[in-house]
């Protein structure tokens, strides 16, 4: 019973003979995503512990989608609407997570998010590879009702955080009400139910004081 | 830009005037399993940098068995593997993380989980609680393809994270090689290939002493 601590250079064995080189590339991709869960946001958990990571985050927000897919306006496939949200901030390991209020930080993103997106998604086999690109772009583009709905879940989520945590991101780098509303009333594009919610909530956060007006 | 910390006993406010009874029960579960962040499993990072949590574990699952379902040698629903990924370990919010080695803390597991699952699931709209009971009641019964194919996974995940750190949590708890596979030759009921795959890579482990024989 030995304490290993850690392993600086830990790597896989190579390919073990019969392993299709199909599985090793998926195996590679497997191991290399888990550095999402390094990823740290500006949002807290619930209970202001810590701050969470995009891994967690991306968890939260599937589970979200699963549950809140029927508000959607327009209705949706609702295994796309997962599958967006499992794979929609892996880009982050190459490309860092950018919080939505700091403009200067989210100029170049697209660019930085679109190389980091063909490294990532690139080490697993082509065809694989090539449909979570495209998904990816679709989330990206926010045009069908699916990537609206995802991109919607992604914005409610932090709301979700703040208001429980006293408004503790939004205290911590002086984000007021206009400025919440105006990055995340795209919630209203997927549905006007969920927006309407939130709306009241963020009207509720300002006249509790845990959202400056 | 005041620096508000942490707030000890957050709530979120009532229902809001207008606000659908259906929708308000779904983001109380929501807000719920946001604790499922703070249960840790006995395994490290990959990178060893800290204990992994049950929920950004879940979120690795889920991808994996997006990218490994090809492997089933039954053929399978993926976006019913999925939803079983995401929501398996959900129980453990109540009933604690079980190490799979342990086998005192295994005795009365499947019943504090079927509590578990009855409480959380159980805050959502009940057409919701029952679907997700069901499907986590399936997830464990190891039945059907999908939930072979979702097991196989939550067995190989922890493989693979043994095997990049040097054999932490083999070390640590003093687990030698003929457990390892006694407890996770269940994979072969799911894919005779990843099977394969992982047998030869503890064999590897053994050689190379991360994992005792």
């Amino acid at each position: 019973m030995s304490a290993v601590e850690t392993v600086d250079c830990a790597t896989m064995s190579a390919p073990v003979d019969g392993t299709p080189q199909r599985l090793q590339k998926q195996i590679e991709f497997i191991l290399e995503i888990d550095r999402l869960k390094n990823v740290l946001r500006r949002t807290k958990l619930t209970d202001g512990s810590r701050r969470e990571n995009s891994a967690e985050h991306s968890w939260h927000l599937a589970l979200m989608g699963l549950v809140l897919a029927e508000w959607s306006d327009d209705g949706v496939d609702v295994h796309k609407v997962l599958e967006m949200l499992l794979i929609h901030d892996v880009v982050e390991i190459d490309a860092g997570d950018t919080f939505i209020y700091d403009e200067g930080a989210n100029v170049g993103k697209a660019e930085r998010e679109r190389i980091a997106a063909k490294r990532l998604f690139g080490l697993l086999p082509a065809d694989q590879a090539d449909k979570l690109i495209e998904l990816w772009e679709e989330f990206e583009a926010r045009q069908s009702p699916e990537a609206r709905l995802a991109a919607a879940v992604d914005r409610m989520q932090p709301l979700l955080s703040n208001l429980m945590t006293g408004g503790y991101s939004w205290k911590k780098y002086g984000v007021e009400h206009a400025q919440v509303v105006d990055r995340t009333r795209s919630i209203e594009d997927a549905s006007t139910q969920l927006w309407q919610y939130m709306r009241s909530q963020l009207e509720e956060a300002v006249r509790d004081g845990r959202l400056d007006p």
